[in-house]
């Protein structure tokens, strides 16, 4: 079964536009903190990785289905998963849920391929690859 | 045939990472920018038409696929298209694309419901619903 | 003796920009979370006051000095302290400082004019003048 | 006399908050870009010049007076003055003003430290320095 990892965010003000919602890019930064958070909890220090291997996990492709807005001070959670872990390529999930109870407000998936410093695809490393491997 | 809108933008400092690149959820910004653009040069001023019939095009979904980085300074082109109109629902496809030549960079979507404040579904009144259905 | 708040927060991806470290701009945005929190740690909360008075705390000037770089993934403290609360204007000072030991990585400060949402200057309503009266 | 530049800006929908006015931390982006704007029509490509000499403008300090509200979609000018040119040291001022007319929205100031990638302060290498100097 695969590993769930749940980070709990507030919204702030600088997230919200004139429709007093969250605005609907920064969603991906939301999916980015889940997605590092999910690494940290799994033993894989993102920043340390990037700068130690000096291998990338470039984003390939973003999406996200909207359902409920988000408002201002709301604390909500981001629920990420790995979905996928191959050589070069690696997929995650989101859901943006609220702080409590299980409506879910969004969701939202992350394709990667690694990279070197380059932009060439190139495997991650041990012992990052058997930590995510073991996550999915 | 469908109308399509080109608008140009340049990478400003903020919207980079420390990749070096521009961050992946700053895209949704530029497609929001193109979006807007396509609308104004079809005669419909979205904040014109939010302020006069409390009409919103919330996103319901958007995504992106990233191919070749945008670097700082760098002048590029949004191309938007109209892809669907109908009553309560549109959706926008965009390309990112180099200053000059053809290469796409990278391109997405959003879909978008019609609401009112309430978030409730809605028709866009006319005259800004035949705007569109003339740019499709 | 004033009450000062502090509040832990950890640099995001996306607030880092090409020279990796986190971009000029965004400290302010530390500098409105420090301001919030202090808000709620001494009973006013910013989102109910703005909703339930239609009361805004118009930023009226903000600054900051750097003096060493935040990087990514970096937890990092912002200490907030009121420093003026008048009538109609209030000021707050900030210091950025490391998750751990006292030197300052940034300080700032923004003042405030309590206005309606005309934009005309008003007086903050009670509870809300007392809680704020209590802890410059 | 010293040299003035202005850039025409148009308000983002992503940069507004839910106060339906541009966010004051946003403020510095557009500075920002006055800034590097100010530069190219001086001759100095900035992107160029930090590539080439790996010199850094690092901001040491930022600040703004905010005096009228930005909102959606406003066209608006950033005028840019070069204030100081020193060895290593530059400061900025920004006026920002409608797009026609002459009443202030906002004014700001940056003032930076000219450093190598090492964080140390060197001077602008030629022929960027003769540039800025006679802009001054």
């Amino acid at each position: 079964m695969s590993y769930t990892h749940e980070h709990t965010l507030r919204v702030r003000y600088a997230e919200t536009d004139q429709m007093g919602v969250v605005y609907y890019g920064n969603y991906f930064i939301y999916f980015e903190i889940g997605r590092v958070e999910f690494c940290r909890a799994v033993g894989l220090h993102y920043e340390q990785m990037e700068k130690q291997t000096e291998c990338f996990l470039t984003v390939a492709e973003a999406g996200c289905r909207y359902r409920r807005p988000l408002t201002y001070d709301t604390r909500f959670r981001v629920r990420t998963t790995l979905e996928t872990f191959r050589k070069t390529f690696l997929s995650f999930r989101y859901e943006v849920l609220p702080s409590e109870g299980g409506t879910r407000l969004a969701r939202g998936w992350t394709k990667h391929i690694v990279t070197g410093p380059d932009g060439l695809p190139r495997r991650i490393p041990e012992p990052y690859a058997g930590l995510l491997k073991g996550a999915v």
